[in-house]
């Protein structure tokens, strides 16, 4: 669930419904029949299921391009009110993530090339409230980092959607639909967007200090360990978050122009891998863990001891996490060369077990902190995803 | 020249060399020599050649992502120092758009897939000046236009890079180390990033406001006679910037909120085509001119009077230009649902004589003005290209 499919359901579709020019039908019917995947796929028509299990755009590879936004709730939204809210998004997500238009959608040509569209639902602690639910201890702000230098305006909120797509156009439609369903309900509290590089599907993508960024994240038969909530992985609940998972997502700006600074070497110390294809300093493959024990001729740790891999990992297989981050790079204000960094998103099970004690120890000691500053906090849970008849939201909301 | 190239230049290099896992090679030389086409070319290394008698990114079909960016020069830069910074850009372009990283290229890693990375210089009145050069009249600000609303900081500027490419983070590399290199010369004065839908080399894309947009630009065969300065084109001079064009970039707002309270009869007015697949209203394929003399079963012109492209449009075929502009979504301020539009950029050989009144003829009467506001205004001179052995801005800098 959740994984992408690149089958083109709606080709039979395109290519025999009465089209236009620019091969568009507007309105047609669903994208859940056909699963076959024919030669010379056209990507702007891939689809990823939005039915499930668990929600999309979570254990999903990552798409080139991404937004996060935050809304609040306005006064007197109550479980009534984010029931027909979820509702509504159910329904418009089904059919965008499908490549149709939304019910009320006015612009609909902008729906029907999803390339690989998702739109996943968190809640925040103030959407658990409204909805007269005990909101879990770990559901709201992280503790203090010492590392943290936070801003309100990339922080906190009540709701969250998470939609990426390889088509930057498609992300624009899909936020401004969804956010004005929403009108009534919310307000925008922050909006940020990222992108990857378009080759992202193909090799492990580079982040902007040029650091091969995604390597040792957890893989697909660890998802169920690591990543979903369950009576296995959180047997304490709440049962309504079961199939869901935690979300962080941190604006960690880059200090670039004192990175710029050090030289190749203090870098790749830095970090523990290489600068050039992302090996760990160690030796072996792109895929190989660090060896943490390695010592060079003089007896010294090959992987400093504050390097980030080392800071990053324990002995406990716990305390991993799913990294799925964007990277930004927004107009710098007046009198600065850049403003760039990291939208860092993470997905974990359990917040308390396996995120903070990493943040934690990254906070104490990462020699990666001198060059990046987190501006940006926020902790939201990621719906369990739709199953055939069902809302987003339905478990929080019985 | 500036027509891009999908010959995978660097493959040899690539795959002879010594690479690594991720297959780089940092700072290989050229991409000038092999042109053949190898099947299942890797996007990710297409190169866009950078030397010729024009600068590629004018004629060169739109990349996915670009970013304008506008600078102011420091109090003392004069004609020397121009000279210094366009070698040092002269350089930087040259490798960049090979796929090479910069001389001083801190992130190296970052340039070798450049994606079609186009970087074009153009100067502004203060750039001309501080040449020591006499500015022409029509450099500086456009006619006031009753439509406009401009706000100081997306409007003029000294000396401006477009920089495109079809990876954003390539995009994002170049516009940092070219900014940087520019530091002892120059402040940043705004910079304004753009997308196009990832599939606008197959289809003619689609803007925030759904319409399909790009139609009716001129033909390769018209450059010569529309976009390009030559003594036949523009005889009157001056002759430094035979070989290169003049450049609008106008940041226009879409006042999207309104435009979704029309229907689509009315929003296919505006334009005078159609918004499923583009093709003029008066039928015909989406390349053809609309019929503007086409009347209805009631004697009413099918195409509006004061529809965009009547208006856009005049019997002196002079009175064309090249637009190639990039969409833009911005995080909306707060209590607003969205902060879109275009970037609008064109270029034309004659300013006055093909886009002044055009632009006027579409401020006085277009029904598009209901739902576009221009916030932001600029007028550049795009240089030359830089032949074998010359730098760019030669012309300029004599
Ligand atoms: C701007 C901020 C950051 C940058 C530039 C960055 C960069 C990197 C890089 C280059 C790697 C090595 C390649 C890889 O395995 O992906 C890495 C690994 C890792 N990072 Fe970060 N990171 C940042 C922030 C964080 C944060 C905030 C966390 C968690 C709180 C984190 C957790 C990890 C983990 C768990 C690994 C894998 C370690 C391993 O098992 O080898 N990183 N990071
Ligand atoms: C947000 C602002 C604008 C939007 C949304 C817009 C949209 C469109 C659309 C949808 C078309 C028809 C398809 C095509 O031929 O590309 C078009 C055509 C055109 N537009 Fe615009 N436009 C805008 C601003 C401008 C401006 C500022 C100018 C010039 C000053 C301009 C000049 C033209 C021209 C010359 C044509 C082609 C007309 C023809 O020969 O058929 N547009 N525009």
């Amino acid at each position: 669930m959740g994984e992408p499919r690149r089958g083109l359901s709606r080709r039979a579709l395109l290519t025999s419904g009465s089209v236009g020019a620019a091969g568009v039908v507007v309105g047609a019917a669903g994208a859940s029949a056909a699963a076959h995947e024919p030669p010379a796929a056209d990507p702007g028509l891939r689809t990823v299921p939005f039915r499930g299990t668990h929600q999309a755009g979570v254990v999903t590879p990552p798409q080139d391009h991404g937004v996060l936004v935050a809304y609040d709730l306005l006064d007197g939204v109550d479980a009534d009110a984010l029931r027909r809210l979820f509702a509504i998004w159910t329904d418009d997500v089904e059919r965008l993530t499908a490549g149709r238009a939304g019910l009320a959608d006015t612009e609909p040509e902008l729906a029907l090339r999803p390339s690989g569209l998702t739109v996943t639902l968190a809640v925040g602690p103030g959407a658990v409230e409204a909805a007269g639910v005990d909101v879990p201890s770990w559901l709201g702000p992280l503790p203090d980092f010492t590392v943290d230098r936070l801003e309100g305006r990339w922080s906190e909120g009540d709701l969250l959607l998470q939609i990426c797509s390889d088509d930057e156009l498609v992300v624009s439609h899909a936020l401004r639909l969804l956010t004005k369903e929403a009108r009534t309900f919310t307000t925008v509290r922050w909006v940020q967007r990222g992108f990857r590089g378009p080759l992202g599907r193909d090799r492990t993508p580079r982040n902007l200090m040029g650091q091969v960024d995604g390597t040792a994240n957890p893989r697909p038969a660890d998802h169920d360990a690591l990543v979903w909530r369950s009576s296995t992985t959180t047997p304490e609940g709440p049962a309504w978050l079961d199939g869901g998972t935690t979300m962080v997502v941190r604006r960690i700006r880059m200090e670039l122009d004192t990175w710029d600074e050090i030289d190749r070497t203090a870098r790749e110390r830095t970090i523990g891998r290489r600068l050039d294809d992302g090996r760990p300093l160690t030796g072996g493959r792109l895929e190989d863990d660090p060896d943490l024990d390695a010592v060079d001729a003089n007896g010294l740790e090959v992987i400093d001891p504050f390097a980030h891999v080392r800071r990053a990992r324990t002995d406990d297989r716990r305390q991993r996490i799913l990294r799925r981050p964007y990277n930004y790079d927004d107009p710098p204000p007046p009198g600065e060369l850049t403003d760039a960094g990291l939208v860092f998103v993470s997905f974990q099970a359990d917040l308390e077990a396996q995120f903070v004690p990493l943040q934690r120890r990254l906070a104490e000691l990462d020699l990666l902190n001198q060059w990046t500053t987190p501006i940006g906090s926020a902790v939201f849970a990621v719906l369990p995803g739709a199953r055939r008849g069902e809302q987003l939201g339905q478990s929080l909301l019985t």
